[in-house]
Parts: C-alpha cells; structure tokens; sequence
C-alpha cells in the first residue's frame, strides 16, 4: 500500500546525499500519506549506499511500527510532533548541513538578505531556542519538535510560509507539502546559509531586506498571483 | 532561422549548471539575432536537466512572443532594457552564483583587486541601488533593467569594458557580444566575487588597484594594441 | 597471517584520498594486531595511486621492521607511542586535513559547539602545546606522541571519549578501536573543524555547548545506554 | 629534439587544470633544457581542451621562437629572467590560482605557519612589491620577473630553498628543478595559502612558526640528511 511512498523516501534520503547535504547517517527524511496518517522514515543509522527502499520504516502519528525491519530514525519523534501540529506539512528533512549547522551553532537566525531567499523563506529563518537541562535529559526528540513549534507561534509564523528552522546548538530542518519539497527547501536553506555567512563577512552591518521586496519576490512564486514558472 | 541561436542559449544555460553557478533554475541567459532584433531566452522555472532546444523562447525587443510553448523568463523584461539600451550587447546571463550575490546582498562594489579582474572588467564591479517601494511593487523587472543602465550612466561606464553588475539585494547580470561571451564573463565574475571576498578578509585596508595596473591588464587583452592571445 | 590487517591499513589510507583529507603523501593510517602486538603503517612518501596492500610495512611496538620493502611512514614513533600508551587504540590516523590543521596553526582547540561534535567527541578536540625546540631537535616524531599522551593525561581525557587531537602548528591525529573507526572518526573530525570555523565567523562570542547537552548526544551513540542505530 | 620536453610541459599545463589552479587560460608552464638553454612553454590564449602536446612553444633564453606555430604565453618574458638569474630552475608555473592570489591580492606575505608549510617553504613565502607605473607601462613581464628576483635577493632567499612568491595584486609564481616539480609547488602553494587564510581568521593573532621548526620539517625531507621518503 505505501510502497510509493516508501520509494520516494527512499530516493529522497538519497538525494541528501547527491546534494551534498549529508556525509555517513548525517540525516533523515519522511513522508507522510495524508489519508492513513501514516509516515515512512529512515532507518536508524543504516549506510546510505546499503540502504534500500523496502528498509524505510512506516508508523503512525502515536509512533506505532506497522511495517519495516529497523528501528526507525532516532529523531522520529520530532517528526511526529511536526506532522501533528502542522496538518499542511507532508514531508520533513533534518541534516547536519554545514553552513546551515554552522548559523545554529552561533545561535542566530538566517537573515533575509536577498531576493534568493525570499523567493522560498517569507523572513529571517529562525533559530530556536536551546533546549532547557530538563527538555534534553527527558523526551528530548519530542522536545525537540516542541521547541520547533513554539518558535513558530511566537513569532506567528506560517509553516509553509518559513518551511524551515534551525535549532540552536544542533542544526537544520526544513519541511514541505511532500517529502520532495522538503529536501528542495533543505537544499535552498544550505544555500541561503552560506551566502548569508559570505554577506556578513563583506558586510557586518547589513540588515534583512526590507518587507516590501520579501513581498514581491515570495508572491512572485506563491499564492494567487504567482507567474514565475509555467502555470 | 533561429535554430542555431536557440541551439547556442540553450547550450549556455547548460554551461552555467557545468560551471556551477546556479542550481535548480536559479538562472537564465539570453542571446540576440542582431539583424531580426530578436532574441532567444530560457523558458521561466523548466528544469534545467528536462530542457531542450526547442524550449528556447523568442521575442522581439517588445516583448512579444514569437516561438515558443513556454513562458519565457520571468526576468525578460530586464533583458529586453538592457538590450534596448546598449546596441553592443549580444548576450545577457542572470545567475545567483554565490560568491557575486553576497557581494550584492553586502551592497558593495566588487573591488577591482588585482590583474585578474582587470583583464576582464575594467575597473570596480558597480553594485546598483536597491529598488525602491515604487519601482519594485510596480513593473519590477522592467525597473531592474532601468536601474542597471541608469548606474552605468551614472558613472560614465561604457558597458562593454564592465560587462555586469550586481543589484542590491539581489545578484549578478553578465553580458557580451553574444550568449558565450555573456556566460564567460558570468563565470569571470564569480570567480573575482570568490577572490575579492578572500582578499578583504586578509587585509581590510586593501583598495582597488592603481589606474595604469587596469589600464595594462585591460588592454593587454583587449583593444587595438591587444597582445594577449593569437591575434 | 597479517595479510588482512595489510589490505584494511591500506583501504583506509586511500579512504583518506577519496574522503578529500590528503593530496599527495600527506598522511597515514595505521592499524594493530592486539595478538601478534605488531601493527601495520603506510610507508613513507609513497604515492597513494601506485601503493598496493603488499607494501604496508609491518612492526612491532618496539619499532623492529617485520615485513615490507620499503622504509614505514616518518611518523611511526608517533603511532607506537600511541598504541604503547592506550591499549583501547586499534587504529590510528595522521593527515593534514585543510580545516583540522588550520585550528592546529591557529593554536586553538576546536570547541564542541554543537550535537554533530558530541554525537563523536565529548567535549572540546585539545590543541596539544607546540614541542620544544629540545622535542623538535631530539627523538621528534616519538615526542609527538609524548605531548599528545601528555596532554589527554592532564586534561583527564579518555582516548576512546575524544577520539583525536590537534597538534600546535602541524595538524590533527585521530584514532579509534581499529584502522576503519579511526579513519571515520578523522572525516568527522574535519568536518567539526570546517563547522566550528564558520560559527566562530558568525559569532564570535559563542562559547561551547552545555555539560548535559553533552551527555544526552554522546550518550545516545555511545555506552550502555546507547539508543543510536540498530543495536 | 625537445619532443619529450614539450610533452611534458603539456602535461604539467593540463595538470593545473586537473588540480583546479586553473580556469579558462589562466595559467602557464614551463620547462627548460639545460644542455640546449631553451624552453617549452605554453602557447597565448589556447584553451586547455583544445590543446596539444605540439602547440607548446620553443624558445632560447633571449626570447627568440625556435619552434611552434603560436604565440608563446604573454609572461614569457617573466619565464626568461627568472631562468636567467638562477640556474637551478628547471621549471616554472604562473596561474590565478584562487587563495594566493587572494593574499597576492591583500599584498601580504603568505605566513609559515606550520609544519605543512615547513615541509615545502623554507619561510614565509614572499609577497613581492607592486610594480610602478614606469615599471608597467615599460617592459612589464620582463619587469616582472626582475621584481621577483629583487625581492629573493633582498630577503637572501635561496629559490630553491622557497620555491614560490607571489607578486602584489598579481598572483603566483612557483617553479622547481623541472616542471612537475613546479607544479607540485604550486599546488602545495594554494593548499598552504588557503589553511593560512582560514588559519588568521582563527586566531588574527597567530605568528610564523618558530626557526627550529622550520629547520626540522624542511630538513626531514631536503638536502643531505633528509629521511622523509624511500631515499
């Protein structure tokens, strides 16, 4: 039945890999089927070039097993906590991408600093918190996916309008409608990452764009009024 | 007719993944049959890896389509000014190459630092105001082809010995006598946006090179006194 | 009866080639027989595209010559130092990786800023002091060992808890319980380096990750307790 | 005669390419006959690609074409006064390459800040003043290369001793005994230049290694009591 899906997620954790995105286990993706709330993720730990599509692991949004061999990925968890907070999101990614990783290790949001960005990230994309001693010593993947969604409401931010956030201390995830979009965010994300580092290096002083140019440039690509592309 | 030049865009286009100045469709060139006044450009946001030839799109300078299934770029109108403006012009590429955008979402200059810059670009890589509310909620890409001549003209440069600029917040536009030319200096660009960005931080202080230095790598390589090369 | 631990000593040091942490003959990878006590060690200066698994050089922990053609690797006094000090080390690796080597010139330790670093090491990668000029004139690759011994003494370190070290003004030694671990753990070991250079760039005030930060990722891959994969 | 001499310098031209000092034609080799006093270099503005082992130039030590049907490169000039002034060369590279040309470009000395370094360089490589007006408005490549030999002696510095320097706002120069053994220099040159950049970035208060250091690693593997290596 979800063998598709299992497929998909299968060649998009293979694209983290083809994009640079991730060395060794660095990383995971997932995808979830909508109708039977049911996700395929990858397996704990397992090599890239060994990995098959069959070894995907399936699971409900309570974090059940119903299909695979493996122990899924150990930040399952935080995936579950995302799909269950934000029904518009059917596919998530986390890596440990340089330059991404390198933002939440300094505890700083990715400005705006340019038309690249604000044609995928609708503002700053945000670094969470840090988790507290007692958020990692206990549920910490859940946790994890908690923080994820408090920074979000903070800052009364759409998820598909920002897919995508940094955790301070350990690194990116990025998310989309479906598991491929969100490995195309996490690719964008570690572009606008290392060419935010670049502006700041040239320029300390520079500030996100101004709100009117984040306006033209993500509307140009999203929503009613888009005309970038064929449609 | 236009076969053969719609057969050279598209080549371009492709160079520009080779040399890896844009991923995804983060790029566009366009090249012009002088005599037809028409041009061939990318279509807006195909694929890069699914395109053919017969993609290409052709307008006249107006704007209007005259081959093609596709839209064309959603940056044309940029390209239409620009070719409008400057009669030398043969070819224009619009990238986001990493290094060039930093320098534009910086909002400076690219330095001319050293004899490989000046054999290609004869003095500073001017970085255009950013647009403003106006010019950027109304015909925008239009607006950034203004800019663009306006900057040039504004500091007395002859757009054949600077062949591209970067736009604030935005990135890089390269031109030539043709499409090869345009995506050579497109790659030239990127490669001094790299090295500038290098040179800045070992030494802060260092400025732009004395005029006799541009003035012998400049015309070491082009011009009627030219002895670089085999003609 | 070596052959084995001939072809492991010398897959690992071309994994070090493809891996991109040397360019021509700039490292070594050994790996121990805890049985026989003898090791083998890429020879010296040899080029990687012409070595064979028979022109591993093999040697007891005393430095006798036990097998192989050619001279072993300059730095095997180190290696021996190593294996004669810690007896958890199976493997052992030498580069001059881009990134490790630059905090070793910049004579800094290389902070644990994040949960990539603690998923491997735990706690910050020490910078060992510069040697003397008496270490540097005297028994020099063997005293290299000595200050990389001298250094985890005193910084209360377990070998198998921060599996490498960087040397002051020459470059990272990593290590692990054989040959493959410790190859494994020198690409990580760059790849901390290459993050942990780009958050210091984004902000400079960051300081090392928290204790229990710390203790939840290193423990979730390592010990008793380990949940990380599939055992 | 110099068939061999010219198949070699061919080679070591693509070599460049292959280890990415260079793009497009930004690059020349060299190498000389000894008994015969000339030299095989490449010829002007040949792209790479399209290239052969033919179409290097032949010339003797006052610059007259002895055989070739192309222009030879336009620093030959540089080439002829450094073969002059010091007869141990035996071959000699100029590229663009990207991290010394950027210290070239700051007009900084690229610092020994290691053993990398000691191994190769004999001291902090050179950053040769930049040439005046007169200089470059006259005869520029000669001048060129008696700025580098200017600035060797007024440093007492043997060229073999430190097989490379780079020319303010310029870029590099290597050279060796032959023509691969400069092109190893000049490979090495980038990789010290780049791990010296990130290294100053590190730690802007960093100093050159101490003497001692330098005297270990460079004798190790020059001159009679060399022991790095099979010899």
């Amino acid at each position: 039945m979800l063998e598709e899906l299992k497929k998909i997620v299968f060649e998009e954790n293979l694209e983290l890999v083809k994009k640079e995105l991730v060395i060794y286990t660095w990383g995971n993706v997932s995808g979830l089927d909508r109708e039977s709330k049911t996700f395929a993720i990858k397996p704990s730990g397992v090599d890239y070039d060994v990995m098959k599509a069959e070894d995907m692991v399936v699971l409900d949004l309570e974090g059940n097993k119903l299909e695979g061999k493996y122990k899924p990925s150990s930040d399952t968890a935080t995936h579950i906590e995302l799909y269950k907070a934000f029904p518009e999101i059917g596919g998530i990614v986390h890596t440990h991408s340089s330059y991404a990783t390198s933002w939440a290790q300094a505890r700083k949001d990715i400005p705006a600093f340019g038309t690249t960005h604000a044609d995928y990230f609708y503002g700053d994309i945000p670094c969470a918190r840090p988790l507290t001693k007692e958020e990692i010593e206990g549920e910490y993947e859940k946790n994890t996916g908690l923080v994820i969604i408090e920074t979000l409401k903070k800052r009364n931010i759409n998820p598909m309008d920002i897919p995508g956030i940094i955790i301070a201390s350990h690194g990116p995830f990025a998310w989309g409608k479906d598991a491929k979009e969100a490995v195309h965010n996490a690719v964008v994300m570690e572009e606008l990452a290392k060419m935010a580092y670049r502006t700041i290096q040239i320029n300390p002083e520079i500030k996100s764009v101004e709100q009117y140019l984040l306006n033209k440039h993500y509307f140009r690509k999203h929503g009613a009024n888009a005309y970038y592309g064929q449609n």
